[in-house]
């Protein structure tokens, strides 16, 4: 049975050395009320990185020698318990360990005949409904508006954009290479996309590809792409503060333009976007989500990596953009 | 009959030669419909700057070798409309000039015995609404809560935290100088008020004054007190971004820290206010403001500039935080 801890708090970007893999051979036996759980994929997201530093935060900290936890899809070796059976497969926030005891508690099961066991860390899970419900509840959406996207290609990015098109929406997205430019244009059929590598200035870009300004924009990165995305805002503009990845391994406080004129002066909001604020919207949000996956109206791109092992180089490997789609580790 | 206005566009600080005085002769003489206007009090606003340029806003650009405008309290000296007859005082947007013609659109009666004339340019006018609406419409305020003002000795400041105070909040206020610090708390009873001036760590001072954090911010300045806040707000924060009187001279684009990391650890908003965008809501709120003034749980200051002629000179003076609470010129 494998464990991974965190082995020191990162500064600025992680390295491997922060991790460490821990063997060990302990029996696992449940008591009344617990089953034994097998990983089967592993989820890894950018929000991770800010559980690793000390800082305040919506969610407590990691700790440092203790295992790291995120979403995990599961199989049910053992059960004591009335809910769970042998051979079940659940989703939750788990532990990264091979093998591990759990009371049950935040379990999900889930149906590997529906769609592939996988999908419930992606559009099926916390990735769709961070991108339904941010759209939806603060961007209030209306057809005919224009949405950009940033971090287009990841696995938020690419699911809002494709809402936004069933939903009607003109969708811009932003990525960093052409590979992902190109994808998002023929798999997810974003009307336009923008490598920012390879593009000097954003601000132009942006103008052109939104010929009628930028009504909503779903924010995943943060920095300097999110300064071009002001100067195009319309009026009552929404901004969904989902992510920062471009600034999360920052040792200093990062800078950036003052976003307040651009508030003033066109009435828009800024809002920071946390999904589990949302808990209450869940059941009709996975509903909506599931529906248009078996309409064929929302496809999804994973990048999986094999083996438990490489879980924190999969986790290293999203700040270098190595992913397209929702990362995932294949136990 | 004098007219004041814009010689040139500012560029960075205005300055008195961007502005022209011109004094003309000329019979007033109304049409049917018409009404003949005496200017007796001007108002002047932060706002106007962004006016001022030429770059797209929410209002308009003020034209260069035409007159500025703002809110005017008058007195009909001769009218041809059945709506206003001689002598009665009306307020609204009006040209700087000492007599003038208007078809009485937008005009709204006044009444000089329910509150002193220049009220209606202050508490009872935009700088009340903008107070009231920003506070209750954005910040959506619970009793207990710690409201921050920044700019908090300026007309719309003062009023903020009064409201704030009326509606049960610990109200914290941030103004540039000793005695206005002194004011905020003997005059308008704030909880605490910190002078910025002469406060090296304002991060630690809002610390002190808000040991139970920041829940809702009301924002006139922008610039490096903002930042300080951001460091200080609590989950699910709202931020009203009214004014950024720190950063309108500004002939670049001001920088300050990237805000989207904090509004997404606090799930916190931020919303840029502009008291037009909410006039449906105007009756009620002035109802509301009047009915406070006549219980005297409102109270107002006023900065009275003598002479049509000082208008231009007053603007400026707001940038130097020469007024205490609405800047007004009695023509």
């Amino acid at each position: 049975m494998k464990t991974i801890v965190l082995k020191q708090r990162p500064v600025g970007t992680p390295t491997l050395s922060d991790f460490e893999l821990i063997n060990s051979d302990m029996d696992l036996n449940p008591n009344k009320g617990e089953l034994v759980l097998e990983t089967t994929y592993v989820s890894v997201d950018p929000y991770l990185r800010g559980r690793m530093s000390d800082a305040k935060s919506y969610v407590p900290p990691f700790e440092v020698g203790k295992p790291l936890s995120s979403g995990i899809v599961a199989k049910v070796t053992a059960s004591q318990n009335d809910h769970f059976k042998e051979g079940d497969y659940v989703v939750g926030m788990l532990d990264w360990k091979t093998k591990q005891i759990s009371n049950g508690e935040g379990l999900l099961k889930v149906d590997g005949d529906k769609a592939p066991l996988s999908a419930y860390l992606g559009v099926l899970g916390m990735t769709g409904l961070t991108a339904y419900l941010g759209l939806t509840e603060i961007g209030k959406p209306k057809a005919g508006e224009t949405l950009v996207v940033s971090g287009a290609a990841g696995a938020v990015g690419s699911v809002v954009g494709q809402i936004g098109k069933i939903l009607g929406l003109n969708v811009v997205g932003i990525a960093g290479t052409d590979e992902k430019v190109e994808m998002l244009k023929s798999d997810f059929k974003f009307d336009h996309a923008i490598n920012y590598n390879s593009t000097e200035d954003m601000g132009a870009a942006l103008k052109k590809a939104c010929p009628n300004g930028i009504d909503i924009y779903f924010d995943n990165v943060g920095g300097a792409i999110s300064d071009a995305v002001l100067f195009n805002i319309n009026r009552f503009a929404r901004m969904i503060i989902c992510g920062a990845i471009s600034v999360y391994n920052s040792t200093e406080i990062p800078n950036s333009i003052s976003v307040q004129p651009f508030l003033i002066k066109n009435s828009a909001l800024m809002q920071g976007f946390i999904v589990s604020n949302y808990s209450d919207k869940f059941p009709q949000a996975m509903q909506q989500l599931a529906t248009w996956l078996a309409e064929e109206k929302l496809s999804y791109s994973e990048t999986i990596v094999e083996g438990f092992d490489s879980t924190p180089q999969a986790f290293l490997d999203l700040f270098e953009g190595k992913n397209k789609g929702k990362m995932i580790v294949k136990a």
